[in-house]
C-alpha cells in the first residue's frame, strides 16, 4: 500500500502540524502533545473531550470547536492516547464546571481514559464520561469487550456538545448521554483491508469480487464475507440489521449517517444514500436528518458504515441542526 | 475495482438523488436532468454556473449555494453535459442580470458550453464565461487543447461567486475572472489509476512502488513516473514546478489547496500540507489561506493535487473568507 508519508513513526505529529497549519483560526495544539484544543474563550461551561487512536480522521480533532468538542486527544495510529495525555487534555479543557469524556468502546481507551479521570479527580476536577458502543456487527471484538464504538460517536459529540454550549450541568449532560447511547446503532462493510503506516501487509485481504460485512474501523473481523452485491442489496443488509435493533413503528423518526471509511468516493456514498432512503420509505420510517461523507474513517479503507439515531426526543434534532465552528462537521 | 453501485448506467442519476436526499434544505434538482440548483430566493444578481462530467465530486454540485454557484450541470461520468442541459441550467439560474459560466478546459465542455451560450443568447439571455486551465503539468492532453482545468476551479467558483453575491455586473465579473485565471496554478500526482463505473480496467496501472506526476483528473497521462518518494520530496517536486510559474519575490502571498483525489486519506493530506508549509517558509512565501480535503476528485483515485493562488489583490482573500451555504466548501 503506497502512502504519502515521511517517517511513519512521525506520521501523527506531522498530521497534527498540517491540521494546525490549515486551520489555525479554529484550533491550536498543546505543544509536543497529541492534544488539539479549540481557540474559543472559556466561559465556565462543561468541557467535552474525546479522542482515541489516530487514523480515523476527521475524527476526532475535526470536531473540535464551538458547539462540539473542547479538545481531542490523538494517540498513535490505531492506538489509545496515554493517560497523561488525556489528563493534560482534561486540565487544558476544564473551564471550572467539569469535563465530560466521550470514549469509544476499546479496551485501551477505556483503561486510559478511566485512569486519567482518577488522576484529574485527585486534582479536584469533576469528570464524568460515556462509552459509545454503537457497532452492532459483533460482540467482543479484537480490542473490545462488548460492542465497538464507531461513526455514531460523532452524533454524541454533536448532541452532547450542544448541551454543553447551552450551559447544561455535568449531571444533566451525563444523563443526556446515557439516554442517547442506546438510540445510536451502526454497522459497516469493507471492500478492502487497511494497512497501517510502516506495515507492509494489510490487516486482512478480500478477493477482487469480495466484501466483508461488519468490519471494524481498525480492520477487526466482521460477520460474513460474500461476493460484492449491488448498492441496494448492501444497503438492505445493513439497514435490516439496524432496524431490527430498534422496536420501530411506522413514522418513527431517525437521523442517518452514511460514513465513508476513507477510500470510498462521494459518488458511491450518494448512490448508497439513495438506496437507504428507498428502504426507509418502504418501512415507512422517516429520516429527518442526513450526514453523508467521511467522518469516522479507517485510513484508506474502501467501504462505508451506516448509522441510525432514533430521534427519541426533539432535543436531538435541535442539537444536530445547531451551527458549529469545527473543521469537519 | 469494486464499487458500491447498482446499474453503472444509472450512477449519476442515483448519485444526484442521493445528494438531494441528503441536502434538501440547500439544493434541488430540476427533474430528469443533471442540473442541481440552489434553493435561495432570486434577487436580480448575476447567476454563476459551472459543470462538467461527473466523477469529480464534490465538484461541482457541492459548491452550489448562496455565495458560490447558482447551478451545476452534471454530465455522465467523465463526460461533458449536453448543450441542451447547459441551456436549461442557464435559463433556470438566470435572475435577469445575465449568467456567467465557469468552464474547465476540456474540448467537450468548451464546445457544449459555447453552444449553450449561443442558444441562450438567441433567447435574449446575456451570457459570459471563463475557461479554467490551471493544470501546469502538460500541454495538449487527451481531452484538452492547451492546459487542463482542475482543482483551482473551485477558487474561481468561490471568488466569482462572492463577486456575484456582492452585486457586481456581468462585465465586472468577466474582468475579475479573466484577471484571476493566470493567478491560479495546479499540479497533481497519482498513486493509483482510476476505473470508470462499468469498466473492468483502470485507465492506467502503476506498479506497487510507483507514482506518476502530472496525471489528470480523468486519468490523463502525466509527465513522469518514478518510485514513490517521501511526502516532503513529492511536495518539493510539485511546489517547485508551481512556484516557477510565478514571478515570485519574498513575502508574496498565496492561497493553497491541498486536494485529495478521492481515495487518499485526510491523514496523508495533512502530512503533505505540513511539508508544503515548510517549503513555502524556506522560500519566504506566505500562505494566507489553506483549503485541505477532497474537492476535485477522480472517483477513487489515490493521489493529490496542489494549487497555488497568487493573492494579487485583497478582494481574493476577502472572497475566500466570506461565508457560504454550500454542501462542500
Amino acid at each position: 500500500m503506497k502512502k504519502i508519508v515521511n517517517d511513519p513513526s512521525n506520521i501523527v505529529d506531522e498530521m497534527l502540524q498540517g491540521m494546525i497549519i490549515g486551520h489555525s483560526e479554529l484550533i491550536q495544539r498543546i505543544p509536543e502533545t497529541g492534544i488539539i484544543q479549540r481557540k474559543t474563550e472559556k466561559s465556565g461551561k462543561v468541557a467535552i473531550i474525546s479522542g482515541g487512536g489516530s487514523g480515523h480522521e476527521p475524527a476526532h480533532a475535526g470536531f473540535v470547536g464551538e458547539g462540539m468538542l473542547s479538545a481531542a486527544v490523538c494517540g498513535a495510529v490505531f492506538t489509545s492516547p496515554t493517560p497523561d495525555q488525556i489528563l493534560e487534555a482534561i486540565k487544558a479543557a476544564n473551564e471550572g464546571a467539569g469535563v465530560f469524556m466521550i470514549i469509544k468502546n476499546y479496551s485501551g481507551d477505556i483503561m486510559n481514559f478511566e485512569m486519567a479521570q482518577e488522576l484529574a479527580e485527585m486534582e479536584g476536577i469533576e469528570v464524568a464520561s460515556v462509552v459509545v458502543d454503537d457497532d452492532i456487527a459483533v460482540e467482543d471484538s479484537l480490542y473490545t469487550q462488548g460492542k465497538r464504538g464507531v461513526a455514531g460517536t460523532i452524533l454524541v459529540h454533536k448532541i452532547v456538545g450542544y448541551a454543553a454550549q447551552q450551559g447544561k450541568s455535568i449531571t444533566e449532560i451525563k444523563e443526556l448521554a446515557d439516554n442517547l447511547i442506546p438510540n445510536i446503532k451502526s454497522i459497516g462493510l469493507a471492500l478492502t483491508g487497511v494497512t497501517t503506516p510502516g506495515s507492509t501487509q494489510p490487516s486482512f485481504v478480500l478477493a477482487e469480487d469480495e466484501i466483508e460485512y461488519g468490519v471494524g474501523i481498525h480492520g477487526e473481523p466482521g460477520y460474513r464475507r460474500e461476493k460484492l452485491q449491488t448498492s441496494h442489496n448492501l444497503a438492505n443488509e445493513l439497514l435490516t440489521k439496524l432496524v431490527n435493533e430498534f422496536d420501530v413503528k411506522p413514522s418513527d423518526r431517525f437521523a442517518v449517517i452514511v460514513n465513508g471509511l476513507g477510500g470510498t468516493p462521494l459518488m458511491e456514498q450518494y448512490v448508497f444514500t439513495n438506496d437507504v432512503q428507498q428502504l426507509m420509505d418502504e418501512r415507512k420510517l422517516s429520516v429527518d436528518y442526513y450526514k453523508i461523507g467521511n467522518y469516522m474513517t479507517s485510513l484508506e479503507m474502501q467501504g462505508l458504515s451506516l448509522t441510525l439515531l432514533y430521534l427519541e426526543n426533539d432535543f436531538y434534532i435541535e442539537a444536530l441542526n445547531a451551527p458549529v465552528t469545527t473543521i469537519s462537521w
